[in-house]
Order: C-alpha cells, then sequence, then structure tokens
C-alpha cells in the first residue's frame, strides 16, 4: 500500500531532483523508489511506483501536479465527443516506461520477494477524468452518471479496456500481483456503486485474473457496500481502516483473503506502545486464519516516522510466527 | 439536515449584511434562516440554524470563520492543562442568543411542524477543538486518543456535559427532537469509535432522553460501524448516503427509527427525472415500514436549485401518501 513516498529521506532526495511525473517517467528512478521501502524493511512485497493517473494521460490528456492543489487533467472529459476523443493506446508503446521499471525492479528483487503492479479503478480515474482533479463532492461525475449515462458507459469502457489492458501488460513484464485501487468509490451510494463502478471494475479484474496473477481489490470508504466490492471480483478483497476486520472477512466470504487494515494515522501519530495493540488487534480479528495480508486501511502517510514502520513491520513478522 | 443555507437567495441576502456568527448571535436573523426553508417547501420540520462550534466557543474558545478555510479555534486544545482551561458554563448564559432563537421559531411554526434543535456530538466537536478547525487526517485528535487517553477522556466528558446541557436547555426552550451530529466519525476506525467516541455520545443522548423528546443520532461515513452507532442510542439512527437503507435498518434493528438517506449530489445536480428515481429507491428500500423519516444522507449543498428542493419534497409527500 503505496510504501514508497515522502516519509523516506531517500524518496525525498529523488524528489528534490525531479517532478512526480518525471520520477515515473524514468524507470531506473520509479524502480529505485519502489524498491527504496524494500531495504529497508523487512516487507514481504514491493508495489511498483508509478501514478492511477498515468493511464488517462496516455489516452491523451494533459497530466500536470500542481503543488498543494494535487493531480490536473485537461481538458476534463464531460461530453460524448470528449470521450471520444481519448485513444485506447497499447500500453507496451504509450506506457513502455512502466513496463520497464515492472522489469527493473523483478531484477533486483530477491527470492520470496514479490512485485505487485496496480492500476487505478475505472470509476476513481474516471472522476479525476470527469472533474479535471481532484472532487469534495464528485458533482459532475454523478451528474453525468445519471443524466448522460450513455456518456458515462462509453467513458467507463474505454477506461476499463485500456486499464486492462496496461494491467496485462504489468503481469507480461513481471508483476506477480496486481492490485485495483478504488480509493474514491465511498462517495458512491452503494446503488450507484452497484449500477455504474462495479460492472466495469468486473471486466477489469476478469481480464486480470486470465493472467494467472492474483488480484487485490481495494477500496475506501466501502463499509457500506462491502459485499459488492467483492462480489466485482478479485482474489483478496482490501478492507479500510474503518471497518473491523473481523466484521470485514465475514461479510466478503471466507473463500477470499483479505487485506488490511491498520489506520494509518496510528502509524504516522500514535505512540508505539499503542500503535503495537492496533497492529495485534488487526492480527487477533484475523484469527490466525490463512489468506490475511497485513497492511494499512490505507496509504503510508507523508510525516510517518520511518522508524515505527520498521517496528510495525517486524512486529507482525514475530506475531505471525507464533 | 441542514435546510437553511447558501442554496437559498434570502438565506444570501442576509449573509451579505452579517457574518454566520453573527447570524447565529442575532436571535432574530437565526431564527428566520431557520423559517425560510419552510416558507418554500412543504417540510415537516425546521432545524435550527446554529454552529455546533458554539458550544467550544462557550466554554472560552475563540471561533472565527476564515473565508475558504472554513473554521478556526483557538488556543487548540492538546493538553491536560488545556482541558482544564476549557469552563463548563451554564447553556442559559452562555448561549442564551440560541435558546431564544428556538423561542422565536417555536412561536412562528405552524400547528404540525416541528423544531428540531441540535448539537455536535462530543468526538466531532472535539476533533475541531483539538486540531484547531478542520482536519484531514486527524492526526492530533487520534494521537492524543492513543497517546494520552487521560487527557483524551477528560476533555470528551467535558464536552459531553456541556453538549448535554445545552441540549437540555433545547428542550427547555422549547425544541421537540434533537438530533446529534456526529459528522466526522466515520474517521475512526470502529474500535476506535467503541473505545473513545460511543461513550460520550451515550452519555449525551441518556441525558437527553430523559427530557422526553426524541432523538436523531446521525453520523456520515458509518457503514463500517453502524451497529455500533446504533448501540450509542437515539430513537432514530441517521444513515449517510452511501449505505442501503434497507440494510442500514436491518443492521440497526427494527426497533428503532430510521432517518436518510439520499445522496444530496443527486439534489444537486441531477436531472429530476433520475433525481426522483432515487428517492423512489430510498422510499422503496424502506418498505412502508412507520418510522423512516426520508431525508438527505447528508446536508444540502451549497449549488442546489431550490426548484429541485421543492420537487423532492413535493414528490416524497405523494409517494408516501399511497
Amino acid at each position: 500500500m503505496r510504501q514508497a513516498g515522502r516519509y523516506l529521506p531517500e524518496y525525498r532526495k529523488i524528489r528534490e531532483k525531479a517532478t512526480l511525473l518525471e520520477m515515473c517517467e524514468r524507470p531506473e528512478w520509479a524502480a529505485e523508489v519502489t524498491l527504496q521501502p524494500l531495504r529497508r524493511f523487512d516487507l514481504d512485497a514491493a508495489i511498483l511506483f508509478a501514478d492511477i493517473l498515468l493511464v488517462p494521460r496516455a489516452m491523451g490528456l494533459k497530466l500536470e501536479f500542481v503543488k498543494g492543489e494535487g493531480p490536473s487533467l485537461s481538458p476534463a472529459v464531460r461530453t460524448l465527443k470528449d470521450v471520444a476523443r481519448l485513444r485506447e493506446t497499447a500500453p507496451e508503446d504509450s506506457l513502455a516506461f512502466v513496463l520497464d521499471a515492472v522489469r527493473l525492479v523483478r531484477r533486483a528483487l530477491p527470492e520470496g520477494k514479490a512485485l505487485i503492479g496496480f492500476a487505478g479503478a475505472p470509476f476513481t480515474v474516471a472522476s479525476y477524468v470527469i472533474e479535471g482533479g481532484p472532487s469534495d463532492h464528485y458533482l459532475r461525475t454523478k451528474a453525468m452518471m445519471h443524466g448522460e449515462p450513455r456518456t458515462w458507459d462509453a467513458l467507463m469502457g474505454k477506461l476499463a479496456r485500456m486499464t486492462a489492458a496496461y494491467l496485462r501488460a504489468q503481469v507480461a513484464a513481471g508483476a506477480q500481483v496486481i492490485q485495483l485501487f478504488d480509493s474514491w468509490v465511498g462517495n458512491l451510494s452503494a446503488p450507484d456503486y452497484e449500477r455504474f463502478a462495479l460492472p466495469y471494475s468486473r471486466e477489469v479484474i476478469r481480464a486480470v485474473a486470465k493472467t494467472g496473477v492474483p488480484v487485490i481489490h481495494f477500496g475506501t470508504g466501502t463499509g457500506g457496500f462491502l459485499e459488492r466490492l467483492a462480489a466485482a471480483g478479485g482474489d483478496v478483497v482490501g478492507v479500510d481502516w474503518a471497518t473491523p476486520l473481523d466484521e470485514a472477512w465475514k461479510r466478503v466470504g471466507y473463500t477470499r483473503a483479505v487485506q488490511g487494515n491498520l489506520d494509518p494515522v496510528l502509524l504516522a501519530a500514535a505512540p508505539t506502545k499503542a500503535l503495537l495493540a492496533a497492529a495485534k488487534d488487526v492480527l487477533r480479528r484475523a484469527g490466525g486464519r490463512r489468506g490475511h495480508i497485513f497492511n494499512l486501511g490505507h496509504g503510508v502517510l507523508p510525516m510517518t516516522p520511518p522508524e515505527q514502520v520498521r517496528r510495525l513491520v517486524d512486529f507482525v513478522h514475530e506475531e505471525s510466527a507464533r
């Protein structure tokens, strides 16, 4: 879960020299920051450093990161004509730099450490594409869903196909697990999720599943419709920090694996004793069942002390060994 | 659910002349904007115009509304000493202007229209008190919970007592229903909610329940722990827009009433046909059972067209009459 990042001084050192986009585009840098957390911590897997908005960029939109405001995509996609202008390109060409980074990481990873590739789920990516950047209320996104469902379906269809091709290319390049991030899906009501997002996530997951690698399906704010998120697919269902892991697993069903779900704020700000107690509670709720991937319930926050990450990783390994 | 507000031109007319705080402090204005939505729409109840941060202000903190940044409370409360400085004042004195507004509204309300009083739940108010304003991650709030639980408990105890006294005073002044807003509680994990928030919300709700008026207990982002929110109390459990109402009601139990839960974004941005279809879906999920209060799943957004509110209110009344 977003292991690379600003909380690591070695990451900041590279970040000083380059924009986020430049880091993604230069495979040596992307591979380097992907590997950084594994040099420090005894993690079981590396997760590729990339950005979910590289996909709409590869489809012809301009991606910029505005300081303090987050990503910006232009021109915003609002009409059927705008959707028609999006190009389904071959990821082997348009996203070759990501695939090169995947190859570099795989070559460098020691035996027994897996590489997780990833992409944003169609809904989350569509929301940026329609709003032109981050959004508080997803007004234009929901207006398109409900007001112009044909435009919505055309956009989601294109994003789903492009995302599936991109993830399959990541697998071909060496990714051993794929994680699909539907980070902002918690802003949808359950019926809207079911009608407007689920079919397209399912399409992506099915396409990736054909490669034979396991898929982790993650969303935040999903406590109200976790069963539906699980219904869209994924060998592993990622659980955000709000829903207790035992209750989440029961709702998802024990035939599926689960990932999660420590509150990232505790890693960033709680005293060690409280942090480890909370981690222990997550493990207790997992109940020693096979198929639990310990993780945070969302990404590592920038102000997280690296020393706490080490303590947490080591603690989870010690506890799991018992 | 926050019926008064910027989406109404008659509200903006008063707002031009006064700050938000001045509008709260002048009972005639507060009463006027409370009544405005009922003049336009056939609503069943009025909800008092006030701000949840009037309570910490009445305890000695300075409250300001910074344009574009939201509310600011100072000095931020971080230590046991800071907590000790908060004064439990008599709401009959420190919040007399709110109680005057309650009396004015009650006098003006026609027969058959109820007045809902309200306050923020201790957790939501505490988060502002600790962070000094709105927060993305509630880092200091969670750090206090887990690192300084005694400070946390002291703060929450004070807030709970003050809030209970304030709500009881609202009832004495004429409020016929009380709504407790735990707006940001969805940022807590379920175990944290249970340990750090629930006991204090329960304390407030119990104190209010003794007056005999019904209590609506509302939170957003509660899909992961709705049962626990319900366990804290409330004759009515407010459901945010993410969890389907039928599933929410089942989880809460049919001995309780429920309120909700149309996505406010649909009221603001969806075409009428889609809006009414979504409203009908909420009613269908309520299943014609007694004890459903139709409402939005959060507040009315500023860009909402008043005409849509009218259409929605009328549609719900027509459908309910069948």
